[in-house]
């Protein structure tokens, strides 16, 4: 069923059909990091993930999920790069064609990966019209069957199998932590979280600068950003009627992190845990190093959700 | 008894003294990279050990075999950077006062690890004579126990211990390839692993700007570098009485790698596999990119051996 919200037992059902093509992550984490904050952190390496990042569990959830009609007609997205990867990855693994919408200022190493995955690339203004404008137009002309970045229950449910696993490997948590930006992760993660220990809280962190989830969170509604000038090109959505209601309901509270927070915690994270991770991966440790929560005497389970970056251009070097 | 070349079984004993203090690492590999390779490379990544590099193995072995009488009066070694701080955070460990002599152009994180561990640095000028008369200023005036960088039985028993990991974990390799500098690792490597199966090759991969090792291995005698202008700072040095006969005598062989592509090797570990690795790590892969070493249907162990790199001078970026 994907017009019903995903349960505990939906999320199992998708991690059983994409466990064959995914990698089960490690958990990392520093002593360093964790002496200094007093608490316990434990990071899911989502950026060690196929197409190097989380969104490969989505993708191959909706795409496994299709019937053997829209295989043969093929899927379309729009996205800022990481679920357009990953569905394009998705689909050539099952033999269907992938058509992804894309703004033109998306990073170069994310339009290379969905070429290398074999993508159909489209490219648009940077704005949500224009995006939605793109992808209807293919579905209209192609018949196309969109799987949306995070709106769509197939995608949710896969987002959470990350949760499962993290839990399998560190099951006494008291928080769990992952970036918000259309809510996709975040109320997969909730699900699964809140399914296995409603004790866990569940926390999404956002950029300050595109904070549209805090103040919809807050609000009880769904807001829209004016704009989100944050370098967290990953987060700049805002959610959706499918994903906002679960993050309402289920998660625990939204904190925010600065764009200086998110380059420091990023930084942090590649001197010492030696690993590559993506700006929009930073905002649970930013707003931890920030001190909008308080982690002393706790075990924190953090998603670091993908690793694409453009070595070239490194925030801490502008 | 560290005045004996040290055996499989010395190897073995090491890894027994050892093992409590230690991470087991991770191997990787990338199918993108073996793909493109038309071989399996298995990466040994010593970047996330303790200190972030294999030295830790050598160290904390020399460390634990200390005498109580050492213990007393302390350590002192010279070091280009990851064997100073693994033998700060060694003896930190052991409650033993750990002195390092460091170049004055040591890099700045290199600096602050052995700081951070708690040793006490005395700088001097960047050339083997002025460590050289640090160390014995240090060990004439304050009784200290020399651990030498890679010319100590008990250092090059210690870092035999990675390829134990290695074949334990992936037993059916046709080549195991580590950087050269020293040749500690290389020769502490070769012992375990022929001991183990002596129809597995071992190579050592040398910057050809600092090929004195190769140039030695070849001619089958100790050659000193004039000069060894390469980005590969932990594989400056030359070999020594203790390390080169055993290079010379188990190693198959040495093969070169321009700067050009070592630097293409760092950058492709970064961007295919989403991990922090340092110049010197890059060697074997930069090696293999060359042409120096066809490894087509073979099965490739490399040791990564670290992830100390100053994050605001990449060398793509210069």
């Amino acid at each position: 069923m994907t017009d019903q919200a995903p349960t505990l037992d939906t999320i199992r059902a998708a991690y059983a059909r994409i466990k064959p093509h995914i990698h089960r992550t490690p958990v990392l984490s520093s002593r360093i990091l964790n002496e200094k904050l007093g608490g316990e952190l434990f990071f899911k390496c989502e950026n060690f993930q196929k197409v190097a990042a989380f969104k490969a569990r989505g993708a191959s959830n909706a795409v496994y999920s299709l019937t053997d009609d829209m295989v043969k007609r093929g899927v379309v997205t729009h996205s800022s790069g990481n679920h357009g990867a990953a569905l394009a990855w998705a689909a050539a693994k099952r033999g269907v064609k992938a058509h992804i919408v894309m703004p033109n200022n998306a990073p170069k190493a994310k339009k290379f990966a969905v070429d290398a995955y074999g993508g159909v690339i489209l490219f648009c203004e940077p704005t949500l019209p224009a995006r939605e404008e793109g992808v209807n137009r293919l579905m209209r002309e192609l018949g196309l069957e969109l799987v949306h970045p995070y709106n769509d229950y197939r995608v949710i449910a896969g987002q959470g199998t990350a949760a499962l696993e993290l839990l399998e490997e560190v099951p006494d948590l008291d928080i769990v932590m992952t970036p918000l930006g259309g809510g996709g992760l975040l109320s997969g993660t909730a699900i699964a979280t809140k399914g296995i220990n409603a004790n866990i809280r569940v926390i999404g962190a956002e950029p300050a600068a595109a904070d549209d989830g805090y103040r919809g969170f807050k609000q009880g509604k769904l807001i829209e950003n004016a704009s989100s000038p944050t370098i967290c090109d990953g987060l700049r959505s805002m959610m959706g009627d499918k994903s906002f209601p679960i993050v309402r309901d289920k998660v625990d509270d939204i904190v925010l992190a600065s764009e200086e927070n998110v380059v420091r915690a990023m930084r942090m994270t590649w001197e010492l845990m030696k690993i590559v991770v993506e700006p929009s991966a930073c905002p649970p440790l930013a707003a931890i190093l920030e001190g909008n929560l308080d982690v002393k005497g706790k075990r924190v389970g953090i998603v670091l959700t993908g690793g694409n970056v453009d070595l070239d251009k490194l925030p801490w070097q502008q």
